[in-house]
């Protein structure tokens, strides 16, 4: 009658995997879809509202041509009819220094983006087109390069919240980037174990996870560039991992046809989630290698966290985890999700 | 134009304080009071519930002389007119090995338990009295040295959520006891940084602390024994520490007077917190030495967290946190509302 208690591939993060209090899909599901009152007039990142956010420091529109072109915002006027658009966020955690600030410690320096993944409101990913995804994934690694340039960044995080309860507090789809000034220590970890177990293997530990979860009793889903699965040790339930086949530390050497897939993980994997759970909230984040040149030991990946759990006491006080749901079940049920 | 960017006092942790989007009590406190349906006929830890539960592994009753007893259900019986009651969580996270375990690894081996705190339904600690927190502490050394004692136990984590935002299922005043076979990645880091500062400065860093938050801008409240503040570099909106102010690696060394006074402190900065904030929802945690022997360096402590936002894909990605209630506000709000 013992739970299991496992340990992550790399993090020195315990959790129970609660088989004998293990729940079901169905356990989970909203009674009622959740229900966010949309008023296009007043969502700041739907067309025509252009004017509600700050210029915009990335746009993608489409010449006479067809073709995509990259413009910013400039001299007060806003750019309309774009694919997606990227901003600073109107509350920053972090905001670029001014000149005399840029050596002050103990400031949040940094950027703090959203990203407006679509001109359509409700376009998120479980549900967009391929072509959307694309946009988006590119303007990831658009911006991704320009602010992991800046001198004062060390990391660039890129996540999204879907649902009041994962903490979107707008429903138009919409990512978030964070560029740091210090190494965020869940990365900071990783980084150093994948380094460690590379000097001892003499290989990619993420490269060997991939090979041990092929196939097995977690394994979801995959494409020619991308798999998923459900993580040993996830911490949530029903949380799964999205990662390159290719070693690759940063996304920022992906050809086009990887982006397109990485587009197509994110439809295929998230819509499944959605299906499955009647659009759960949920949040995902983007793991980098923040330098390529030093951390070839690195392997980027996407972690998706569905928001079904509440972390208490004993989470937020020591540092382990409960998951109710064990990732072999949350796997095959999202497999049969994703299949469907 | 830029927000504050802390690291906790001994944790690799950092967090932005969010001074340019502050928000102040009123933003948190809520439309109406939680109102979760009490039925005392179904709960389980209402009395006359009590085989609702399994038999009591810890039971504080009144003897004819007015007198605490210390007992346990035995043979199937369940005590009865009881002061708090301590039972197996009927869906525990950890259990007891059986033998043939004991030495199974990748096992959720230790024990869980529920901690009643009261024959009354709604006797949370704001509004107990002070002879009822008194069994609560109690209750918590109780159950701390007997787990403690055990083997296969490495720590033992004393927690209590309120209200269903923060995990709690159950409405009726309730703590829970998790014995953990390893140690917590939280505690363990705190221990290693206590010591190292031990080493290095000849004291505890905890006794700095306190001398240092002492009457400063973060200070909350004090009585002979205990004091309270807002910590430097809190993750959550509105978090307080309370700590002994004589030096104290465990609960375990407490004099009577001590118990009364941490009784006295949890009732009176839990009352601050229910009557400033419209009774949030929060979860608190004991960090203890596990060895009063070997860990003579670090300094326990209550840590509690108002439950008042949604850590989402950059907190859980990275492990970096916003707040957006500088510690000096809340300290502020706390103290007044402390001394209301």
């Amino acid at each position: 009658l013992l739970n299991d208690f496992r340990k992550d591939y790399l993090l020195d993060r315990w959790v129970v995997i609660a088989t004998h209090r293990r729940r079901r899909p169905t356990d989970f599901a909203k009674k009622e879809a959740a229900t966010q009152t949309v008023d296009k007039t007043t969502c700041p990142f739907s067309p025509g509202n252009e004017r509600m956010t700050p210029p915009a420091v990335l746009v993608y529109l489409k010449n006479k041509k067809g073709n995509v072109v990259k413009e910013k915002d400039t001299n007060g006027v806003r750019h309309k009819d774009w694919l997606i658009r990227c901003v600073p966020n109107l509350y920053s955690a972090f905001s670029p220094p001014e000149k005399r600030e840029s050596l002050v410690s103990g400031k949040a320096v940094g950027h703090h983006e959203v990203l407006i993944e679509s001109p359509h409101h409700e376009e998120h990913p479980a549900v967009a087109r391929i072509s959307q995804l694309i946009h988006v994934v590119n303007g990831y690694v658009d911006r991704l390069k320009t602010l992991s340039a800046k001198p004062y960044v060390k990391y660039v995080s890129i996540f999204r919240n879907h649902g009041l309860d994962a903490g979107a507090s707008l429903s138009h789809a919409h990512s978030q980037i964070i560029a740091t000034p210090i190494m965020p220590i869940i990365l900071k970890d990783e980084l150093e174990a994948s380094r460690e177990f590379h000097e001892a293997h003499g290989k990619c530990v993420f490269c060997d996870i991939l090979e041990r979860e092929k196939n097995g009793p977690r394994f979801i889903w995959e494409n020619e560039n991308f798999a998923s699965f459900a993580p040993w040790a996830g911490v949530h339930p029903f949380e799964f991992w999205i990662l390159p086949k290719q070693h690759q530390p940063t996304l920022l050497d992906m050809q086009p046809k990887a982006i397109e897939d990485l587009a197509k993980a994110l439809k295929t994997c998230l819509g499944g989630l959605k299906s499955l759970l009647n659009d759960p909230p949920y949040n995902y984040g983007f793991h980098i290698s923040p330098n390529a040149e030093r951390s070839m030991s690195y392997h980027w990946h996407l972690e998706v966290y569905p928001k079904l759990s509440i972390w208490a006491g004993f989470e937020k006080s020591t540092g382990m985890y409960i998951n109710v749901v064990p990732p072999e079940d949350a796997a095959q049920n999202l497999k049969e999700a994703v299949e469907a």
